[in-house]
């Protein structure tokens, strides 16, 4: 039996993003102009931007904060509020973000 | 206008499992149990396992590896394999495995 | 010229061992035994131990941790300070303990 | 007792520089440019620059290649050449560069 426990300080997020036909480049520009600043957040532990191999208009952030505060400054932040209300309906057709807790063993 | 390049070398891997009511706890020991043997592999970057905050069946391994080979033997060992025919039939509901390579900017 | 910044929450720590003469082994066993319980600590980023190439006596860890007072309750556990002061004494010539803040471009 | 292996694939790299006095912010900078153009590299993992916190002109990179060659092909670039034999020299008074294999436990 394998033993473990959940880190229920950190916070992982994948936000996935699936790109309308045609504005993959543009999804994948707007995403990676929020790189360089959320990398200098305080809370920000990883920040790492994917496309999929099998299906390139998904675009998937791969995410790790020190904790759930710091996770929900990142979202309160003007740009990404801006991206969420203002950039991303042009560019998304769907998209899911989803949390978790690692779990350590 | 942000430049950005593809890392083609290196996959990352974003495999989510959705586990039976009731079987979390099982299939968080399984899937954990995965975790120290492939850390020694030595292609193995990154292999994370995370648990979802709102939907506590959601369990996600969180992958890197340093090249589709390295991942493809990955898939190919025993203790994989035996985990994706034996096991997860009996634990997992739905599952979804996406491969991406990371955008650097 | 290159825009920085400094991350002045999180802490990083480079510790590095200098082992006596055939005590390399044992030392690595000293260091390996406390890293389980080390990630487990909600503070703690990355707790990764190395072996120098050159010099197998060196045994250096990498360490990150979520800002100071995590990294204070890391080094105040009771195997921490067993370490150092009980098991430490015996397998180790010289050793070296520098913290850092992660400069963010 | 601790079960161990080494990852002799991969390549873990401590580079540390001391700045001359007056000089952090220049070698700061120097070593920052390098960042976005090694992330890039397919064979690399982590390439992060930290500057210590009792002595602010120690200047640390923590890098992770995929294997040797990946860390000989970074070494051989023109920039880091340019760094070690152009830049280097007028920034730093003393350096030391040392790479390790991980222990996985």
């Amino acid at each position: 039996m394998t033993e473990y426990s959940i880190n229920r300080s950190q916070l992982v997020c994948v936000a996935s993003f699936l790109a309308f036909p045609g504005k993959e480049v543009a999804l994948i520009e707007a995403l990676g102009s929020l790189i360089p600043d959320t990398r200098r957040e305080p809370g920000c532990i990883r920040y790492e931007l994917n496309q999929s191999r099998d299906e390139p208009r998904r675009i998937t952030f791969v995410e790790k904060f020190v904790d759930v505060a710091a996770f929900e400054t990142h979202c309160a932040k003007d740009a990404i509020q801006e991206y969420f209300h203002k950039v991303m309906p042009a560019l998304v057709e769907s998209f899911h973000v989803e949390t978790y807790h690692e779990i350590i063993v």
